[in-house]
């Protein structure tokens, strides 16, 4: 791999209306590109029959690259299968809540069925096979945004009995954990253990659910297995994470976004079987336009190994909703290297004319010449080579961590606290505040934890947490940590059943208060900003309160809290509401866990990194499309895009979506 | 039984995350409470296997009950079946219009399956004959909230097609009786019968409802029967009716309320074979308690066999919607009494750990101790047992009955109004505008109707009537009655037909109107206030019209129109409009029918009842969050939760949420 | 067939509640109608059992006609199949994406099934020998209201694959045409084609549900053939085509009507096998009545075979929303003749009782008594025994085409623009703005359009184009013709792949510009008009922009073009906005053009015609309840329906909802 950013694109020689290879690879190379990623969909192109294989597209696309000096990453093509597969054995379509489906998307298969699990042995064994020993070829991408898909055959129902007999040994523990009990759902025999498809009970579904993500990471780990048998030392295996996809409007379920903690796979158990972590990153551009979702997917991304991650795809025009004003695709770029990226790669580089996606478009249009997208692109590409070595392996060490967890959003899908307020709206509400005030945070994995590594922890509707992560986060408080819990957090086991003790469960004394009530919001506001979704009614204790509701009847219960504990600070949002609300009380923890908040707050963001030459730098990202001043914080700077120095004081312009970054 | 108000809880030993039933019960015994209902949910507790008992649990609660002199209402547990039933018999599970559903839910059974009779038989069998010789057992609850499942399998259609042979003898009966003619869909042999489920015909469709409604009944008497071969004289049998249960919002079906007419099953056929009626009534509360719910419930229960009435189930914190206002709770249990309610249950003790159930919250919350909604309850709970003996028994005789009718609710289902005008919303319509103004009323089943019981009757939208009802309404008029019916009364015949001649049928000369038209109410007003949903065009002939549509075209049509017919008088709402329109109508009505109007209306409401001893007490209820005043209407009357006194003009203070009974 | 304009109704003495046979005629032959329409609906009237027939009430309707002197339209009764046929044959209910249905609904039949056809033949030859001798019976409809309804059973998509083998050929062909490549889906034997019904592939979903549309109209064909064998030379076949149906409010999805092209049937295909083009048009009333839906359906059928046509269904009163304002009626009725009509029927004579269709009301109300409805027909009905003959053949030569096409509308709904724009949407619009201004135009099917009729054509969103239109509307205007097209055209071929060059694909030219990029048009306006749904953004080249966006990104681009091309004028609207902002485009469109436009405009409509004899007429309607004056703009002219004269200059009145007919 070569010591650069990378840039580059999907390509699909096997869409292509005409052949224009060539024409396609020269486009690329000037316009700085110098990686594609190849193969990952087209199964049926490969082996076109049962055992027959055909690799002359994917000889030439290398062959060209080759040629071109691309770096190539090759993907293994298991994530949409043929349809002759389909037609021999129909089992490998999962069968799901719905039933089995019928042949035609991507992503419909039972990743757990032995017959699919053979042809796709065989058919990442060829792939592999004849790619790995081309000098070109820097890493493989495992399968596609893999998720579990909802399988649930019979074989997976019983593997799941196996599952809960392993973990629970009899049906009273396990009727106990769930309550089976309630509406006649408990068994005495393991044999009389129902298809779990109909469950209501909220905690024997979210155990399903668990054991479902975990299939999917066990399948990626499979995967992961059969490449190491053929991949060089110098090459990496990725996947390209995804995140939970919300649509722009919900009568178009196509067009979307990534928005928030992924809810069919973990990643963290995923990142163990990659040396490099991937992802795909989605969001809303023209006046939508935050840079939040490119923040938030990095920040996840990047905290599961602790290093720099690929973004395997990101957007170049999308959908309608995504054609770019002009300066956005720079700053998006630049935004995404802010977080920690060692490169971008849009998905995809032509626009394709048929099929599915054919209004998600690529750097090129589909008139296949280059144009607006493709000369910004080439614009900051050619740039790259100037100035991105100086910009590559920036890592960052920070001192808040805002944690995850997918139990807990599978907990509070079963029992929601309202229809307009999901686990991920919480999360985001957390994370988007602290975005915008310009204090850098990881995304962590409940699992991942690290208390150590943090000055500041933050848990938003931390819905399901185990005895043992309320014991660390209450020590961690204990030895001098600052810790802001949202509302719904230490509230259930990790079998979703309620701790029938005082809530938050075994946190009172940490909170300094505790609570038995919570309610709808009604008219009740907090410093004069409306509550909205979920209010709990806190009475406090030791702690103090920050602010009491507005309302005639709940004005005497506490609706945010802060308390003393052991050398450290606990506070506590017990409502949702404005984000202003909650800045207030991030500003006091913040200054509790002694974090420096930049004087400049969104549309201006500022991400920093270092290097290990001992350079440090800082990005300015102005996500707006009016000019923007900031006066500069250093005592010395010197922008790397065009080499003008900075003292301190200085006046720093920045136009409309523009990027400055400041070297130290 | 004992001579006392009633004050109790469900209660599940079975749902326990931890051993506390001395705990719970020695709460409940402070709190005032003296009945506890048992064992109607868990049938996978009391028969662990197949043909295996375990009733340890059972006997324990009963061992408490007891020990704290507490009375046990023993519930039939039939609602929610075992998994291993269904899996040795997967044939219990309805069938219906959307197929076999899974294991799961409660309430999914086939009520009409022999082999689930066959269960279900001996299950009942084995609780009953456990219990029954237990002096605190005072009665048993049959099943829990029955409705008919939308069972549609084979063997329920033949029983539906053996049922129209009976009814109608030929297809051509048939034929002619539903016009099945249309669209092709007559048969003419019976073997030619399809599958209902897909039939278009709106009144074949609401006659398959009508026979699974008799399903559902006969299902609750064949369990009354066995239930009467065990019990002793002095118990009681009860069921928990239910009514039509709306969502708050569309996008949270879970949370709601009960709301009006019970589309699923008839509750007149069912009272008749229950020793006791009994009802699960719940309602919105905090900002939007109204006590219409309360009152509705009441009055649609009490009337079932003119005569007190258990409260099942009512909430005490339910969803986060209803966690009460101080005071609420209070006003709550009042106003059951109010409507002549021999005391209330709240659903249930605790609140759920894990299930489905888990923010329907109980008396206590999830941390299982005693709290502000404990606290209220234990409050009032103990005033009952100094003053509940001067409310018990309290009768109720009203001169108004709202008339309801499945039937008409069907058809209207079938041939809506209007997407935003359903009949329960006509019949909560007519009713509330009724319970704002302080005019009790009787609801009462068409089928239970005794016209000399009442000087006025009211029909919401009664679009279903048989000759003979249309016939006694008739002469009840020219007996010197008050009729006040809505739009869309007397259309059809019982099958859903319309009556091929003028309309309201064979009403026309009563009401002194007709009309052949209707519309949506487009831009259309009645004394200044918009109509929505619906509009007939009145033809005024011999009555008079009370108001003309205001409207350029339909202004020589009228709205609402009064007939002097024989010694009566008939009133005819033919629009949809505010309740203000409607309760001018009311107020002449009433003063027709000689029914004085208390000079107070809601949120200031006033229930009353008799004692045989000739006492006479009046609820005084303020729904609202301010202070109110009351004039004293009574020449001497004494407050019986404090014993203050007042005389005719004295004024009576009442809180927010306030409750004062007057004596006299 | 008489020399009369028809008046009549479809008429069901099989649904009538009791016998009125004689009535009904005489109310008809009262109110002035000619023509009712029979049998079409009850073939298990007809056919009661397999292979019995019994034809009594269609005798007695045919004797009835023949005494009062009504002529008599014979229907197929196929579209609604009896009980006993699904009882024996289950297959011939149609296997759709949703699996089999039930029995019950009309128009579930699987219309390619052989055991279908079997019986469908041997009832047709029944009814039609039965009645072709009749001399009152002037014509059979064949049929009704046919469309596909997404058969796809098994045998279906064999012959599919049947269908692409001859069209492609080879496999590769297959993949390439649909770029099958895309997500594993080629196939590379025959017989590995999946189940198409799953397919996600946009053109290949296109490509079935054209098959589909062949079926249907290869079913009428079918059914044409077998009337041809028994029917009289004077005898007409017809047949009742249809609109997309919308409706009112999504919560109400029966009540709808007529809005734009129909999706599931090709009108075209079927009218090669009609000797009488028919049609059903439903469209708003009371104050939503514009004219529009009654002149597009009209405009679209006239054009079939540019000729007279007939009215096979409108509305009497139908649904609530229907119910006619006083005149409205005759409005109706004087619109639909406007177009080029030979006669309106009504559906139905009758409202029905019960069945599915209750409030669907027909000309006599339930009580089946002549009232307002029944009396305003009765009114035009007998001024047409006057006026009739002068305004019978009226003949239209429009300059002006409108251009639909089926295939760009499954096209817009595989690849939608916007949640809130369709294909008929964007057609409407274009229509509408037409019929406001008064401009007339024939609406023709690409597959029928003989460009050298018109001066101007207009392109609806005509996404789906094969390179012969383009060359043909290139040539076009290159000949001296105005083009106007709107976003979306000239952009796929016949299989929705994206033309992969410069776009609107070879028009670049004769517009004077192209675009590669498309936006949401966010805050982008044009001449102060809000975008909304969709925007292209143009590269004006030897073109003119005539509007560009206002829009700080977006400034740069056209949103609306015109160019000088050979001899003629092509203009291109790049985005959807007001209809204010297209009729400026019109507007010089028209002047180019040569096209006069009247100097009135909606709500006062004037539609044109002329006659054999020389004879011109004008229909002035005036579709607003307020009175509108006119200037006669003729030298000289008589209304025909009163017989008076204006000249030049004079002033002519009318009244809310009235007609004058002027003749020259």
């Amino acid at each position: 791999m070569k010591k650069e950013l990378l840039l580059g694109a999907a390509y699909y020689l096997e869409y292509m209306p005409y052949d224009r290879l060539e024409e396609d690879l020269k486009l690329m190379k000037a316009a700085g590109f110098n990686v594609i990623r190849i193969a990952e969909s087209t199964w049926s192109t490969w082996e076109p029959e049962d055992n027959v294989f055909d690799f002359t597209l994917l000889d030439r696309m290398l062959d060209g690259a080759k040629k071109y000096d691309l770096q190539v990453i090759i993907g293994t093509p298991t994530y949409a299968v043929p349809a002759w597969l389909v037609k021999k054995h129909p089992q490998v379509l999962a069968e799901t809540r719905n039933g089995r489906g019928l042949y035609g998307p991507r992503q419909i298969m039972d990743i757990t069925d032995p017959m699919f699990r053979f042809y796709g042995e065989r058919i990442i064994r060829k792939v592999i096979e004849h790619t790995a020993d081309r000098p070109c070829v820097i890493g493989f991408q495992i399968d596609n945004e893999t998720k579990h898909y909802g399988t649930a055959s019979p074989e997976v129902q019983k593997a799941f009995v196996e599952y809960l007999k392993e973990k629970f040994r009899t049906t009273d523990n396990l009727n106990k954990a769930f309550n089976l009990a309630y509406w006649s759902n408990s068994v005495h025999r393991w044999e009389d253990f129902p298809d779990v498809r109909g469950t209501i009970n909220g905690g024997l579904a979210g155990e399903f659910e668990k054991f479902q993500r975990k299939l999917a990471a066990d399948y990626l780990h499979w995967q992961s297995d059969i490449v190491k048998e053929y991949k060089r030392e110098d090459q990496f295996i990725v996947h390209n994470m995804d995140f939970e996809w919300v649509p722009f409007d919900p009568r178009d379920p196509f067009s979307g976004y990534s928005y928030g903690v992924q809810p069919d796979i973990n990643h963290y158990e995923v990142s163990k079987c990659l040396t490099l972590a991937g992802t795909d990153i989605y969001h809303p551009t023209q006046d939508q336009l935050t840079g939040a979702e490119i923040a938030f997917g990095g920040d996840s991304i990047r905290s599961l190994k602790q290093d720099n991650y690929l973004v395997s795809e990101c957007q170049a025009q999308g959908f309608k909703q995504w054609t770019p004003y002009p300066g956005q695709l720079k700053l998006h770029a630049y935004s995404h290297l802010a977080s920690g990226a060692l490169g971008i790669m849009y998905w995809n580089w032509h626009s394709v004319h048929n099929g599915f996606e054919v209004y998600w478009k690529g750097v090129l249009s589909h008139d296949l010449k280059p144009a607006a997208v493709y000369h910004e692109i080439s614009s900051f590409g050619n740039e790259w080579k100037a100035v991105g070595s100086r910009l590559l392996g920036m890592k960052k060490t920070n001192k808040v961590a805002l944690v995850t967890d997918n139990v807990s959003l599978t907990g509070l899908k079963k029992f929601p606290m309202d229809w307009s307020l999901t686990y991920n709206n919480v999360v985001r509400w957390m994370y988007d505040a602290l975005y915008e005030m310009n204090i850098e945070c990881d995304v962590v994995d409940v699992n991942a934890l690290e208390t150590d590594r943090y000055k500041m922890i933050i848990t938003p509707a931390m819905y399901s947490a185990t005895e043992e992560t309320i014991a660390r986060l209450d020590q961690f408080v204990k030895d001098g940590g600052v810790l802001v819990s949202s509302f719904k957090s230490f509230m259930c086991n990790e079998y979703l059943s309620v701790y029938p003790d005082s809530l938050p469960h075994n946190m009172t004394q940490c909170f300094g208060m505790s609570y038995d009530q919570f309610t709808a919001p009604g008219t009740a506001a907090v410093k004069g900003h409306p509550v909205t979704g979920f209010a709990e009614l806190l009475k406090v204790d030791e702690g103090t309160s920050l602010a009491s509701y507005e309302h005639k009847y709940w004005g005497r219960y506490g609706a945010m809290t802060k308390n003393d504990y052991g050398k450290g600070k606990a506070y506590y949002m017990g409502c949702y509401t404005s984000k202003d609300v909650l800045k207030e009380l991030y500003r006091q923890a913040a200054a509790d866990a002694g974090i420096e908040i930049p004087d400049l707050s969104w549309p201006l963001i500022m991400r920093s990194g270092s290097f290990d030459d001992g350079r440090q730098v800082h990005f300015l990202l102005n996500y707006s499309q009016t000019e923007q001043t900031v006066t500069c914080p250093f005592e010395r700077a010197v922008n790397i895009l065009d080499n003008k120095e900075y003292k301190k004081g200085d006046t720093i312009a920045l136009k409309d979506w523009d990027v400055v970054i400041l070297e130290r």
